[in-house]
């Protein structure tokens, strides 16, 4: 057993931080970032509204970069990433792309400040959806269309982070998703790319299929993929303030029902039933406990809007479903203003903001995996102190889980209530009432977008909060969206010496 | 090893439950709380303010039904108690005594609802001292000593509780307060009566030092001797509408600060004290890291006051002295009015209710051991992560602290958290505003008393409450004081079929 201050023994040694393995990945993922920029570029040309150059001067900036960091790191055996360099890989890929991908909000139409253009494309690519920008009907597609695409980069980024690199890092209980193959190995990109490839095939086919029922629901097409990639994404910008209610459509407003729900359930079942093995998706544990949730709080929320005589029948059988899904699948999409239900709605609100989707999916928030698990632990918790003599394993899904495991799901829903008081307390500090500050904590670090009251509330937008605020909220989003964890251990002083 | 499935050995078995062994201890404890009604009384007589006879008749039905049970309970060998018993027990002792405590309140002058008699006296018994009260200034001597009383006879039971039976039952890391004979055995009343003494002469003596401190301070004796009981017990309870604010002295916010800290420090500590060993109340880590935490958050409300210009010099450094003594004892007293200090105040109070004391005081909260071997699990966690290979137990004290010890701290944690967050909902859901319903959770949560806003803010008092409201926040309080665990426990079916 080796104590805390006892040398660790690495399998290759190096002294110093290498870095050269990090710049090859990150250079060819900003490239495609900076490539990604020549879409909306195009958009702007075919719709005349003018802007393509703020795209294309983006871009070259942007590949120029990217180009740069993947020739000086080419020497590097990028396919020996080790641990560490796998934690600071995956902290540079949401914040340095977030710094490139802020360039079009601050040199194009919003001309936002750098503080408000990174807060947007933080929260792009955390698939957040939080916005300062107001007057979005009016935006020019360009800009529309590069905040959708942000949302999605972000949505399939980590998807493919959860499953393939969390488990490794063993960060929040996310050590149940290692297979038998990679406990042997500290090498992360081969099996990266080989996990990465069926989570792709279905995040492009699920948008194709919601693009597909979003058009036949009566969307123009530019709205239908702007708004499927924002929905499969679980980001919920949208392209006008009124977000998705303003198409008034009971068809759309079930259509994006279906996706945010879809988008919440866990992509490698999604993969599994591309690969012909469809029952997982059905009888997977977390799926169900999931939809159990949705069921409860659906049924909830009809039962008062029934009884207090806020809306009747199907009306508000599909506002309680939309609210619900949108919330809890920490999209943000918003159709009926549930804020008017009365007091019922705040509660909702941050119930379900905490809970969020599944493991490895596009949502945020504790997800019903480490719900389960935590509340089998205190179950048993409580048989153990009153059965002292026996011993109790916590199970999921009738297996029982290490005891590691349900530490270190303990230890992130104590990490992460931490995180929202610190960052609550933080707003309030300097000068945010309680209701903006704590609803606006957890709705980014849920990465769910809207939070509660005027300013920050469905309403309004992020746009008249104090710069200051801002930051906070920025680095919220990238805590929320990188499981904390990832973030907090590169400022252990200990990660960087030895 | 024993699932949880398979039946479990006990060293003397009974069928079904044996409630004997119960009777006999709550019957003797609520004789003594019946007899002790006759202070009261007392106080009425000689203070000519006519209420006697409501104590007198509280006083016959208490006694009568405490010697009833006693004698019921008489032959059962109350020596023999086992772990469910000592559970059951446990609840009892707060929500029956609570029953019989509440008649004065509804017989007597205050002549309150059954549902606010019942908060008034859990509040006392709590040492929460939440008050569905006012006009206190005008309050006949017996009903205010009484209530005085009920928080003393509370501070003093969960100080024997914490000691001698949480340890054994194993809940949120109190095993760690675990000896060496007692892990050997599962008979209760012995040991408490052996840790019990220790205990009540330190408490008995510190009392009495209060109340000297109180009258030099220039108290009449009765405030002295009343506000003496609240505030060693944490508990906060005045006999003015303005708390200890009606004194307007400096002396007596000293002498309030200095033994609001000395009832939020360990009492074995001070049993120790009296047996000669003084040093372990200077070199205890427990100690060390509360004081750290008080000197922290009065230096940052100093400064705040002082570049805010609300306050300068002696009275800013007493505000915020007298205020984060206050709310981290979770004494709850009130002199200077903290809720004008800007938005800053209501930071400062969520974060100081939830650290709370240290644990075997009179405080509530989640406790400063709890809270640095949370934050250590966390930091060994990110190690863990960081480096593989290595195998970091958990210290404490310089103590490696056993894997099932941080699980149960790191479960309770986020047990406290979720009560928390399923009160303030549940208060939001029957009407209440987000900043009343959660600040008042946390309040009765952690036993402060007194929360946020113009309802139950230091202003006001909780009377103003719809009843529902009221029932929810007497079961809160009751939840705070036994560590939640132990009342939950008492809902698991298997807990009653076995
Ligand atoms: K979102
Ligand atoms: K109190």
């Amino acid at each position: 057993m080796q104590t805390a201050k006892a040398p660790l023994v690495r399998p290759h040694s190096a002294t110093g931080f290498d870095l050269k393995p990090i710049a090859a990945p990150l250079g060819i993922v900003l490239s495609i970032l900076g490539v990604s920029m020549l879409l909306p570029a195009l958009a702007d040309v075919s719709s005349g509204s003018g802007g393509a150059d703020v795209f294309l001067g983006s871009s070259a900036v942007t590949v120029f970069v990217g180009v740069l960091l993947w020739m000086s790191g080419r020497g590097a055996r990028i396919k020996r990433l080790d641990l560490r360099q796998a934690f600071l890989l995956t902290f540079c890929l949401w914040s340095v792309l977030a710094l490139f991908a802020a360039l079009p909000f601050m040199w194009g139409r919003p001309h936002l400040s750098i503080t408000k253009a990174l807060f947007e494309s933080m929260s792009g690519l955390t698939t957040t959806g939080a916005s300062v920008m107001s007057g979005l009907d009016d935006m020019p597609a360009g800009i529309l269309l590069w905040r959708a695409l942000l949302h999605w980069f972000g949505g399939i980024g980590i998807v493919v982070i959860a499953i393939a690199v969390l488990p490794l890092l063993a960060i929040g209980g996310m050590q149940l998703f290692r297979t038998e193959s990679s406990d042997k190995s500290e090498k992360f990109m081969p099996r990266v790319g080989a996990i990465a490839k069926g989570l792709l095939l279905s995040y492009v086919l699920l948008t194709l299929l919601c693009t597909v029922c979003y058009l036949m629901a009566g969307m123009r097409p530019f709205d239908a993929v702007t708004i499927a990639m924002s929905t499969l994404s679980s980001g919920g910008f949208a392209n006008s303030d009124s977000s998705v209610g303003v198409f008034a459509s009971p068809a759309v407003d079930y259509v994006a029902i279906v996706f945010m729900l879809l988008a919440s359930l866990p992509f490698p079942l999604y993969a599994r039933a591309l690969a012909g093995d469809v029952t997982r998706l059905v009888t997977n544990s977390e799926v169900r406990l999931f939809l159990l949730i949705v069921a409860a709080f659906t049924l909830a929320s009809f039962a008062q809007q029934s009884l207090q005589g806020i809306n009747q029948g199907e009306p508000a059988f599909r506002g309680a479903l939309f609210t619900v899904a949108s919330l809890i699948s920490t999209t943000g999409f918003m159709s009926v203003d549930y804020t008017h239900w009365g007091p019922v709605s705040d509660a909702l609100f941050f119930l379900l903001m905490f809970l969020g989707g599944c493991t490895g999916s596009t949502a945020g928030g504790l997800k019903a995996l480490r719900l389960a698990i935590a509340g089998r632990a205190v179950r048993q918790h409580l048989k153990r102190i009153s059965y002292r003599n026996g011993v109790f394993p916590v199970r999921y899904g009738g297996v029982p889980i290490a005891d590691d495991v349900v530490a270190s799901v303990l230890g992130f829903v104590c990490l992460y209530f931490a995180t929202f008081l610190a960052g609550g307390v933080a707003l309030n500090m300097i000068g945010l009432d309680l209701r903006t500050a704590f609803s606006a904590a957890i709705a980014c670090l849920s990465n769910v977008g809207p939070a509660l009251g005027p300013v920050v509330g469905p309403a309004g937008n992020y746009g008249g909060l104090p710069d200051a605020a801002v930051w906070i909220l920025t680095v919220t989003m990238l805590l929320g969206r990188l499981e904390i964890l990832t973030v907090l251990v590169l400022v252990l002083p200990r990660f960087w010496l030895r």
